[in-house]
């Protein structure tokens, strides 16, 4: 079991990827209990499958473009743009070409930090 | 007053930028009550003065290098790190080339979309 929160400063470069998918990859970055930053690179094509959560989710298009999905309802998401899933509301993207997504959530995601 | 919360999809061409300082402008991105996200770009040299706030922010660095200082402590930051600072913990960066960061919030900072 990790600590319930990061150290005050992440460097990217001392801390692991996990693979999450065919093309994905994913760091968590600073958090604490109550908000978490995760940064989720793909591959051209990869997708992120539609799911749902209880945690509230905002994510910024940190580099690339994805069709994003979020409550049925489908955009075209370039570098700079923003979406918002409420509490279970469902959401998954399609990177239609290598990108990065900031996803942060509140509360933090334990379930990316619990297990390895 | 704005709506405490913004629509599931922020395009950042839709929304305005605000000066908040010598160099340095603001877009508040997709947010609730409980969880914000702000974009703000810094012109090399500008400098977000030490201050604090009841919400817990995690920031991300999405583009250039930053110095950093949270309570008390100074770092340097490129893309791809993070840092928190938990309630009331002093924080306030120097751009150290141009550079973006996403400031995340919880709750949402009211105060960015309240009076204007």
């Amino acid at each position: 079991m990790k600590e319930r929160e990061s150290p005050a400063v992440v460097h990217t470069d001392s801390i692991e990827w996990v693979n999450v998918g065919e093309g994905i990859r994913r760091q968590v970055l600073a958090y604490d209990p109550g908000l978490m930053i995760v940064r989720v690179d793909f591959k051209s094509g990869s997708v992120g499958a539609i799911h749902h959560h209880t945690h509230r989710q905002a994510t910024y298009v940190a580099r690339g473009s994805f069709e994003a999905t979020i409550a049925g309802k489908t955009v075209t998401l370039k570098e700079g743009d923003s979406f918002f899933a409420a509490e279970d509301v469902p959401h998954g993207v399609v990177a239609l070409e290598n990108g990065t997504l900031i996803d942060t959530f509140t509360p933090a995601r334990e379930d990316f930090v619990g297990s390895h």
